[in-house]
C-alpha cells in the first residue's frame, strides 16, 4: 500500500465544481472513476481544495492509497490517456503515507482575472470576467495592500462557510495588468487559507474600487466592520484559478506539521 | 442604404467554420440570422476570410448593405446583446458600397500557437495544439524565413483549394516563445493572401523542423518542390487564430485597389 498525490488541473467550466455531488459531475467523481478503472481497485481521493463549480486549477492535489505497482511517477501519464482533455494529472508522486493535503501546513496560490476592455473576447471569455469599465489597477493594488497580513475575514465570506473562526492570513496580494497584453488584469493572491468564496469577494470589492465606485481607504473599514455586507459583490467563479499549492511537510525537515 | 462593416471575434470550436453549409451552424449563419432579426430586413453578410472549423478569430471581417438608421458604429453593442458569447462584434463602422472585404488589397495576420510542455493544460487546449517534444524556436525560426517573400506556396495547399494561382506573398513570420509564459510558441504569420490550410501547413512544417525531424535547410526545398506531399502535416485548427485584417483602401487615399 503506497499513497500517491497527483497534480491536478482542469478547466471548470463543464463541472460542478469539485467536491462529489448528487446534481452534476464533479473532477472528484471523474477522478474516482478513471483511478478505479485504471488500477482495478477501488480508488477514493481526498482533495486539497475544493474548488467551486466553474473554478480552474492549474495545480490542485489529491491524495489516494493503491496497492498498484505502477510507479507513481507514471500514474499520471497512465491517467491522461483515460481522462477528459479538461482534466489532466500533472504531476504524481508517493508521498508519506500519513500525508493530508487539507490537515497540514500549505500556502495557496490563486489568480483572479479580469478582461478589461470595451468588448469581451471570446476566446479568453471562460477563463476571466469582463469589465468594460476601465479598471484603476493602481487603486486596486493600493487597497489590497490593506489585506495583506493575518485578519479576521468574515467580511469576505460568503454564507454557508463550516469554518470554525474566520481568521485568515494573506501573504501576498498583487493587482497587475500584463505587460504583453494590458487588457487582462490579474489579481493574485496567496495565502495560508482562504474562506468560501474568499478570493471571489475580494475580487469584487477590489473591482468597484478599480472602477471608482469605492475609495480604496475604505478597504480597511471593510475588513474592521467583519460583514459581509460591507463588502463587493462575489465576483463569478469564470474568473478565478487556483493556481498551485505548496505543502510544507513534504519538505521532510518539517513533517510534522502535517500530522 | 449604407454598407457597414463588422470587426468580427470568435471561439471556433463550436462551429462548422465561417461559411453557410447544410451540416453544421457557422459563424456566417449566426451573423445573417442575428442582423436581419436586429435591423428587420434580410441581410447577408459578406466575410473577409472564411475560415475553417474550429479555426477561431479576432478580427475577421464582415459586410453588409442595410436601410437601418441605427448608426454604423452603434452596430457593434446592439449585436452583442443578441450574440451568444463566442461570438463578439468588436468593431463596426461605415464603409464604401462598393467596398468588398476579398476583392481588395489587404494585410491579415494569423497566429498558430502551440503549448510546448511535458502535460496539456486544459485552460489553453481550445485555443492551441499541444506539442510534449521540446521544440527548438531557433531551428524554426531560421527555416521560417525561407519562406518570406512572393513565392508559389503549391506544397503548402490542400487539395480541394480553388485558386488560379498558388503564388502568394508572406511579409513576415516570426517564431517566438512568449516572454512570461515560456511554454506557449507563437508562429505569426502576415502576408497578402493565403492558400487553402496554409497556415497550418507551415505550422506542421515548422513544428517537424522545432522537433528536429527535419532540418531548417530542408525548407527551401520544400518550397521549390511545389509538392504538397514534401511539406509536413496540417496541424490542427484549434491552434490557429486570425489576429486581424488591413484593407489597404479604406485609408480613402488608395481606394481603387478595392474595386
Amino acid at each position: 500500500m503506497k499513497r500517491v498525490m497527483l497534480t491536478v488541473a482542469y478547466d471548470g467550466t463543464n463541472y460542478c465544481g469539485w467536491q462529489l455531488q448528487p446534481n452534476g459531475i464533479t473532477i472528484e467523481e471523474v477522478l474516482n472513476r478513471e483511478l478505479s478503472s485504471l488500477l482495478g481497485e477501488e480508488i477514493r481521493v481526498i482533495g486539497a481544495s475544493r474548488t467551486d463549480s466553474g473554478v480552474h486549477a492549474l495545480g490542485n492535489a489529491a491524495v489516494f492509497d493503491t496497492d498498484t505497482r505502477i510507479p507513481a511517477e507514471k500514474l499520471s501519464f497512465a491517467m491522461n490517456t483515460r481522462l477528459p482533455e479538461d482534466i489532466r494529472i500533472v504531476g504524481s508522486r508517493e508521498v508519506p503515507a500519513d500525508f493530508h493535503p487539507r490537515h497540514c501546513d500549505s500556502v495557496k496560490t490563486y489568480e483572479y482575472r479580469i478582461w478589461n476592455h470595451t468588448f469581451a473576447d471570446p476566446t479568453v471569455r471562460l477563463y476571466s470576467k469582463f469589465c468594460y469599465y476601465n479598471l484603476d489597477v493602481d487603486r486596486m493594488q493600493r487597497a489590497a495592500q490593506d489585506l495583506v497580513g493575518t485578519h479576521d475575514f468574515a467580511s469576505f465570506c460568503s454564507a454557508g462557510s463550516q469554518a470554525t473562526t474566520t481568521v485568515r492570513t494573506i501573504t501576498g496580494l498583487t493587482v497587475e495588468r500584463d505587460i504583453e497584453e494590458p487588457r487582462m488584469v490579474r489579481i493574485r493572491v496567496r495565502g495560508t487559507g482562504f474562506l468560501y468564496n474568499m478570493v471571489r469577494i475580494i475580487a469584487g470589492t477590489l473591482m468597484e474600487i478599480g472602477m471608482g465606485q469605492r475609495e480604496p481607504e475604505e478597504m480597511r473599514q471593510i475588513l474592521e466592520a467583519c460583514d459581509r455586507a460591507k463588502a463587493g459583490p462575489t465576483a463569478e467563479p469564470r474568473g478565478l484559478t487556483l493556481i498551485g499549492i505548496a505543502f510544507r511537510p513534504l519538505d521532510r525537515t518539517d513533517r510534522r506539521s502535517c500530522r
